[in-house]
């Protein structure tokens, strides 16, 4: 078995039955406005509308509901100041698993008070001082948690699958799927999910510039680690692939696009006034791919997973 | 046939059969964050997301498609600075229609940009000068156009009504269905079509404060003329109740909640930054009555119209 088989096309419909009921279906959202400005016709899979903000809740939840009784009991743990951070909390709230969630102690004030309002507890650590992942393993360790990781890891891969597989029977035939790529957890499954119900499907990332760690490593066949981006997506400010995303994503993945800011804030602004969507900068990067033109002709028919709605009030007033 | 009689259930089905494949099937958004803070089940009818961002182009659509041949060459004429013109310039639009929207002079640029961007013509009037309903039949007259008048039309109220034709599919055996309340298409047609799918839903207005004039004249048994209303909620500012519309909401409304302009952005922010919507003040009135308190106990499935979508950029920077 290659390591790219680490993760089915059963494990995704597994992961989306175990999902059913406790997931929204997210809807699909399509515009002729937005049609005419790609060239193309787009369905955008709107994860933004997911519970918890993001498609993290997908992976978490599809992880903590597999844990024995016993490794429930004694709760999870995450290190995130981002989507992921609400996305475990409010899956283990669901399953009624006690959690805590490592964030830096600049975490902004409104993701401290989401992740608590889902009945986490928050842990702060110094971004300076400690190493996150050391910090989180060491509690971890003391109170007998699990660690979830927030995306090298197949059950967080086969949940973040499952958005992929509705959007196939939303809108069938696509000719590409624009997925975007930080730990590459989404894509990994998204691909997985697509080639498993259309294989003719391309799959393609979106990666902000500075973040394109993906693209590199595809070019050389191998991950490659790139300096710490500034990227206003910061949900992309990824430095590496996953040593388990990576396979898959070698496997999957027809082509990497890279978008700037600029365009990313552009797609954020045409999504708030057009669509009427919040969409965080991570979450608007496939959308400004395709309104910037990077996608390429001949793709007549384009999903375009829009990963979460998360963004910062002070981010959205500096919007105008 | 008494004039509440002037749409009937089938008027409502026959208009959606219409709207088949031109409108949005627009999603229903729930969060148990908002269930938590509304005290009952709650179902959003997303109008937002319609095309043109608002529910306008329902009715706008429905009367347009059923003009003669010979009238839908002239084309059709509206006035209106607000959703009605778009949702009456895009239907227009996709029907080959030729379109004429009445605007006064002092109209929002993006609202300007927007309508002509459906294609439409704008003619400009002076909002103090000129009597907007004697300039835009004039208009007409000499074009040989059609009026498509803003809610106070059969056509119009059983397009309006499918939005809740949907949603009674969407949300079955809802206790209450909360509407907002301009002139009263929208929640004629609504109730028209809840009552005919779900007789035991209780229909519910919403008005803005100091806009109440469909609850003051419920009270009077007759339609009550109220001074200009001030309140944000711009598609609401309505001084007196339809002439068509008022005998429907006699009979089919059980109640008008009154919001205030704090309790709107209130609820604005609160779909921006927790729902990851876009909701225009006026459409947000039926959010705001549910996360201030104001729906009656009891009523533990509620679903609500969130009538439009199309907020002034302005408006939205300065909410926070």
């Amino acid at each position: 078995m290659s390591q790219a088989d680490l993760v089915t096309f059963s494990d995704v419909q597994a992961a989306r039955a175990r999902l059913s009921g406790a997931a929204h279906v997210t809807p699909v959202v399509t515009s002729r406005t937005l049609d005419a400005l790609a060239g193309r016709q787009v369905f955008l899979k709107c994860e933004n509308l997911q519970r918890g903000g993001a498609f993290k809740f997908r992976g978490a939840y599809n992880t903590i509901c597999q844990l024995p009784a016993d490794a429930r009991a004694h709760g999870v743990l995450a290190f995130s100041s981002g989507n992921h951070a609400q996305g475990v909390a409010l899956a283990a709230q669901l399953l009624g698993t006690p959690a805590v969630i490592c964030m830096p102690s600049d975490a902004p004030a409104v993701k401290v008070a989401a992740t608590r309002g889902y009945g986490a507890e928050v842990i702060f650590y110094d971004r300076l001082r400690d190493d996150r992942e050391a910090f989180a393993r060491a509690i971890a360790a003391e109170r007998g948690m699990t660690l979830v990781p927030p995306y090298d890891d197949p059950r967080i891969i086969a949940g973040a699958g499952t958005a992929a597989l509705e959007l196939a029977e939303q809108a069938p035939d696509l000719d590409a799927l624009l997925v975007p790529i930080g730990g590459g957890g989404l894509i990994a499954g998204s691909a997985v999910a697509m080639h498993g119900a259309r294989p003719a499907t391309q799959v393609i990332g979106v990666e902000p510039a500075g973040a394109d760690d993906t693209r590199q490593s595809l070019a050389a066949g191998e991950r490659v680690r790139v300096p710490p981006p500034g990227t206003i997506a910061d949900g992309l400010r990824i430095v590496m692939p996953g040593a388990l995303t990576f396979p898959i994503v070698q496997r999957h993945v027809a082509d990497v696009l890279v978008v700037d800011d600029d365009e990313i804030l552009a797609a954020v602004r045409f999504a708030l006034l057009r669509l009427k969507l919040v969409i965080e900068p991570s979450g608007a990067a496939t959308l400004a791919a395709l309104l910037a033109g990077r996608v390429p002709a001949g793709l007549g028919r384009v999903g375009a997973i829009i990963s979460g709605g998360n963004i910062d009030p002070p981010v959205l007033a500096g919007l105008w």
